[in-house]
């Protein structure tokens, strides 16, 4: 029978995610797969804990990641904080801030919003206004919005939320690696992001962080949490303590992936990390300004490994898009929702952050659009 | 730093699962990651689709893995199908019968059990019983009980369940890819399983199949699915159609394994593999017998790919186990539950069942035991 793997084109992931996988992190996901209880693996897990920690710069003790991808992460953090009925604030100005609404929702929480045109950041103002207004028991932000490209100014917000007795949570699925994430200095109580952005490792896990405070939300909940497999009091039991039982099988091979990527990022050091994620974005919007093409968000608030180029008009974004996969060998993205048709999202996550890349990338949209 | 990676022991895996990966499923994960809606990937997801309806004999459309291991596709059967207050009879003999009335009970089932010995399979005459009794919206059974070793009469229930206006809901975790399953034979509407058992995949995501019946409920919900990660309306418009939606990123290299580990099946064909499973379970058994060792399981209800093997008086089963381990790099499972320090679990499933496999283990366990 035809086997399709065998005919994989080598594409250089520039799209919101995936982005391109480390070769240490193939080899790592081909490692002879171990027992779950095993304590080799064990001693795998403890370490891939306290390299999250590193890299979240937290000591919160439940740091493990979730067996699925950064979208469940989200659920995780919301349906073992949420019960029917609590106030939740979400910020919303993209993709990421609309899914966390609708996860609250279903969850049965009131949600109220604090909206911002998609391109923009989150205005403090709002937030501050909002918080006067009423009191919340879950305040919601997403870092790095991978549907525009936008960086909300985290740290001021944390700084309105701490001065509330609400939970903060943060969605950093496409930041974390790429810039700064400080889970403690920020009073982050419930964290999440995702394997395939800029930790170069294939999608499926959800690295993820909850404060010791939400840990004492959890375990006052009047109902158990509606949701087993995801549900935090049962998988401590296996991620932490010295007698480790088993919840459900871990995905061993995945958690071999991100041991291996966040290695690689310790050996090379957060602050190179972001460094390289900031040069690529540089050469990037210079390559595209000298193009005359233009950056959808403001200077300040742009992220560096989500970049979200103006489409010029007369130009048929889809059909770039198709001759950058199929000619060049390169995936981007389109916009998403009110942005459809009107952006390219270039993704400059993890391994594909290097200047050999955006060169690849710049030449190939001048090809396409000359 | 120090990579934990490079000296991993390749253990025998022939625990309750993870069992042994395919070689050719190790190169699979490691192929280039594709973009998930990259015409190419899709077409292994297509492929991937089309060869789990060839092993569950099934034309279910909903027929498609689940981004998370086998215990979210148990999360993701109920959490589809239960509305609060409806009636769930759960058949439970083992860890995994209960673990579905926790998980319908937390969803707000109103959960009835029956119940047979563990290390029994369920009786018929119960079920019977049950059914005329009450009306269920749900009847859920476990196929292959990983933690007895027991195979339950699933064509018998099955039969019982269609008398019935209930759904049936079947867990084949460990029965698919090493004994028959028959998704439309018995009429099963709700049915899940996982890549780390007699797939030869590692553990991560969990094939799942709906019925257009359970189709028809979970359209007709009064309330949208409480789990927006698991909705199987949402998701269906990523894994359906002629125009591929963004829900979340799938977990494309293990999408990858779980294509490879099907294509090996096929290759080998349904009956082969099913008599390999067999064959390794009867060498087994009658390996044990010579022993002196016996089988917990009365053997019109033994699977051929868990072992359920009494511990002699005596012997210290988890010395026995530690020395297999680290002298043999093999590694059992034990006992859960009631039947913790009771039995050995040997699990003889996917590549692992082999007959060379069979010969080590019996070997060391003589090793071991002399």
């Amino acid at each position: 029978m035809h086997n399709l793997l065998d005919s994989i084109t080598d594409v250089l992931l520039m799209g919101p995610g995936p982005s391109a996988v480390h070769p240490e992190v193939y080899k790592a996901l081909a490692r002879p797969t171990l027992g779950h209880l095993d304590s080799e693996f064990i001693a795998i897990m403890d370490q891939t804990k306290e390299h999250m920690r590193w890299l979240m710069n937290t000591k919160n003790a439940l740091t493990f990641p979730i067996s699925g991808t950064g979208s469940a992460g989200m659920e995780t953090c919301f349906v073992n904080l949420v019960e029917p009925g609590d106030s939740v604030l979400v910020l919303v100005n993209g993709v990421f801030g609309k899914r966390m609404v609708e996860v609250a929702s279903r969850l049965g929480a009131q949600v109220d919003t604090v909206d911002a045109m998609w391109g923009m950041p989150i205005d403090i103002v709002d937030v501050r206004a909002a918080l006067k207004k009423k009191a919340y028991k879950i305040v919601a932000l997403v870092h790095a919005e991978t549907s525009t490209g936008v960086l909300n100014p985290v740290q001021e917000i944390a700084a309105e939320v701490g001065r509330t007795e609400a939970l903060f949570l943060l969605d950093s699925v496409t930041g974390l690696g790429g810039i700064p994430v400080k889970v403690d200095e920020w009073r982050v109580d419930a964290f999440y992001s995702g394997t395939q952005k800029c930790l170069s490792v294939p999608p499926g896990l959800a690295p993820a962080s909850l404060s010791a405070r939400a840990h004492e939300v959890l375990n006052a909940r009047k109902k158990p949490v509606p949701n087993w497999y995801l549900d935090v009091s049962l998988l401590t039991s296996y991620w932490e303590g010295a007698k480790r039982a088993y919840h459900h099988t871990a995905p061993i091979n995945m958690i071999y992936g991100l041991y291996q990527g966040l290695l690689l990022l310790r050996a090379e050091g957060q602050e190179a990390a972001f460094a390289r994620h900031r040069e690529a974005h540089l050469q990037f919007v210079e390559g595209i300004e000298e193009m005359g093409l233009s950056m959808l968000v403001p200077k300040e608030s742009r992220l560096p490994m989500l970049n979200a180029v103006v489409v010029p008009e007369g130009v048929d974004e889809a059909a770039v898009r198709a001759r950058l996969r199929q000619e060049y060998h390169i995936e981007i993205g389109a916009g998403l929702g009110p942005l459809a048709g009107a952006i390219w999202r270039v993704g400059l996550m993890g391994y594909t952050a290097r200047p050999e890349n955006v060169t690849r990338v710049l030449n190939a949209l001048r090809g396409c659009l000359s």
